[in-house]
C-alpha cells in the first residue's frame, strides 16, 4: 500500500494538537501515514502540551516510507529558501504562510505523481495564507488547480462530499449566498457533478452500480413548476443525460423526502443543490463526525471538518475525532480504490 | 374540555379512510372529537372498505357534544342549499367543493366563537376547491383569513410549525421558490414570526420561558457577510428587537449547527428561513410522523402532513399515523393552553 500524506494546516492552530493526541491514543492508525511538515512543528507542540511523543524527520518521502522506526514520521519537503519560523501556540503569523502552502502543494504533487495514495488535510487559516499570495477560497480549489489539466473544459472538475457511516452527500454549489445559488446552477454543472460522484463511488468506494438521488432546489422540488422552474429547466434535463450514460439516478426529488428516515438508505449518495441542503441532514443524523471528501481529483483527499480553533490550541478540550475519521476514510478509500 | 373539531378534507381522498381506520384501532382517541362533515361521507367509505363502524350525524354541535352514544360523531353543518353529492372513491369532483369549503369555514368560525378548542384538518385537493372559488394557497391562509381582524397590520399573523416528539421547527417563508426567499424576508416579518412562536409556545405548549434559535439564510450564517448579508441586514436586527421584548433567542446561527445532534435539544423551537431548511431536519430526525401546526391563530390548529393520496383510497396501505399524531398534538395543546 502506498503511503497516505497528512498536512497539518495552520501550525499555530489545533492541527498539531489533533495529530499528537490521536497518535498517543491510537498509534496504529498512523501506519502508512507520512506527515508532510517540518518535524519541529509537532515536536514543539508535543513538548508544550506535555505529551512525550517520538517524532522523526526525514528528508525524502522514500526514506520516511522505508524507515522501520516507531513514532510519527515527518517528511520535511521544504527547500532551504522556505523559512521555518518559530510558531506561537494559538497565534497565527504570516511568517509561516509560505511553508504551509509549500507543504500542501508538495503533498498534492506527490499524490499526482503517484508516489502516494492520497492526502488528509488539517485546517488552514485562509486569511494568513492570502497574505502570502494564496488566491483560492480554500484547500479544495487549490488542490483542483494543482491537479487540473491545461485542456480542462468541464463546468466543474471536483465535487465536495461529506460522508458519515450512514450517509453520503455531494454538493452542486458550496459556499455561496442563497440568492446566488439559482444562477450558479446549470445543466452542465449538474451533469459534471453527477458524473464525478458516480465515477468516484465506483472508483474509490468500490460500489459497482451506485444509486444516486438528486434533490430539487425548491420546496417539493418545485411542484411541477409552481415554486420555481430549476427542476424542469436544469436538474431534470441533466438527469436525462446522465441516465443515457447508464447512471442510476432519481429525478430531482424533494430534499425532505430524499433525507427522510425511510428513503435515504436507498441511495449511495444524495446530490444537493446548496450547502445547507446537504450539511443540515448529515450533521443532524450523524452522531459522530462526518468526513469532508473531495471527489474528482486524481487522488484521494479527505479533510477534517473543523477549523483551526485558535482559542483551543494546547487545551485538553481539543477533540481529534474528526482527524481520526478523515484518516480512516482515506484508508478505506485507498483499500477500495480500483487500480 | 371543549370539543376539538375535525374536518375530512377531500371526501374522495384518504381523509375518510384515515378516520375510519384510526377509530377502529384506537376509538378512545376520538373522545372529545367532533367531525364536521355529512355522516354519509364516512358511512359510505366504511361500507366500501368493509369496516363496520358506528357513525352518527347530529344537526348541531351541542347535540353532538352532549350525546352519550358510542361511535364517531359527525356534526353536519351544511344548510339545505349546499348540495351533498355522491362521492366516488379516489375520484375528485367539483360537485363536492362547496360542501368541503363550507365544513372548514364553519369549523373555523365555531373555534373563533369559542365553542370548540381547536381544529384538526384532513387533506384537501386544492385544484378542486379553486374551481369553487377558493382563492387561498392552502388551509393555513384560509384559516388566517377567516380569523384576521379588520385592522390587522402585521407582516404576518400566522406561522407554520412542524413538531415531532423531539423537535419543533417554525418557518419564516413556506412554499416559495428559493430564488424568491431572500426578497421575501424582512425585519418586520422576522419580528412577527419570532413573537408568534414565542407567544404560542407559552400560551399553547405551557413553556414558561421559551428558548428559540434562528437559522441564518446563508451557509455559515453568511460568515460575517462573506456569503450574503441577510443575517446582518435583516435577521440579527429583528433578533435585537425581540430581545428587548424579553424573548430568549440566538443570533442567526448556521442551520447545520442549530440542528446538529449536540445543539438542537437546547431549543424549544428553531425558526427557519425557508421550507427545506425546516423540513429536511424534522423529516430526517423524526422516525414517526411530524405534525403540522398553525401558530398565531386564535385557536389550536393541527393538520396531517400528507396529501389526499387518491391512488391509495380504499386500500389497506392507508396509514393513519399522521392523523393520530395530529389528534394527539391538538389534545396536548388543548390541555396545555393557558386560559
Amino acid at each position: 500500500m502506498k503511503p497516505l500524506l497528512l498536512t497539518l494546516g495552520e501550525p499555530a492552530g489545533i492541527g498539531p494538537d489533533c495529530v499528537i493526541r490521536a497518535y498517543k491514543d491510537h498509534p496504529e492508525s498512523f501506519d502508512h501515514i507520512i506527515i508532510v511538515a517540518p518535524a519541529i512543528w509537532l515536536q514543539q507542540r508535543a513538548k508544550q502540551i506535555g505529551l512525550q511523543t517520538e517524532i522523526r524527520e526525514f528528508v525524502t518521502l522514500s526514506t520516511a516510507e522505508q524507515s522501520s522506526t516507531t513514532g510519527l514520521k515527518c517528511w520535511n519537503p521544504l527547500t532551504p529558501d522556505v523559512k521555518v519560523s518559530p510558531v506561537t501556540m494559538g497565534k497565527t503569523s504570516q511568517t509561516t504562510a509560505a511553508a504551509v502552502i509549500n507543504c500542501i502543494q508538495t503533498a498534492a504533487e506527490t499524490c499526482l505523481s503517484n508516489q502516494a495514495a492520497g492526502l488528509i488535510t488539517g485546517p488552514i487559516e485562509k486569511a494568513v495564507l492570502r497574505s502570502a499570495g494564496f488566491k483560492f477560497p480554500g484547500h479544495t480549489e487549490f488542490l483542483a488547480h494543482i491537479s487540473r489539466k491545461p485542456d480542462a473544459t468541464a463546468a466543474t472538475d471536483f465535487v465536495m462530499m461529506l460522508a458519515s457511516a450512514s450517509l453520503r452527500v455531494a454538493l452542486l454549489t458550496t459556499h455561496l449566498a442563497i440568492k446566488d445559488v439559482p444562477h450558479a446552477l446549470s445543466i452542465q454543472l449538474t451533469i459534471d457533478c453527477i458524473r464525478i460522484v458516480h465515477h468516484d463511488l465506483k472508483q474509490r468506494f468500490g460500489i459497482k452500480q451506485p444509486r444516486l438521488a438528486l434533490c430539487g432546489l425548491n420546496p417539493h422540488a418545485g411542484e411541477q413548476g409552481h415554486f420555481g422552474r430549476e427542476e424542469i429547466d436544469i436538474l431534470n434535463p441533466a438527469v436525462e443525460v446522465a441516465r443515457q450514460e447508464g447512471i442510476e439516478i432519481t429525478d430531482a426529488i424533494p430534499a425532505d423526502t430524499a433525507f427522510s428516515a425511510s428513503n435515504r438508505h436507498h441511495f449511495d449518495a444524495i446530490i444537493c443543490c446548496y450547502h445547507d441542503q446537504a450539511l443540515i441532514p448529515i450533521k443532524a443524523i450523524s452522531f459522530g463526525e462526518s468526513v469532508n471528501i473531495t471527489l474528482g481529483l486524481p487522488f484521494i483527499r479527505t479533510s477534517v471538518d473543523h477549523g483551526t480553533a485558535l482559542d483551543l490550541v494546547g487545551s485538553e478540550d481539543v477533540s481529534y475525532s474528526s482527524l481520526m475519521e478523515a484518516i480512516h476514510m482515506a484508508k478505506l478509500m485507498a483499500q477500495k480504490t480500483l487500480s
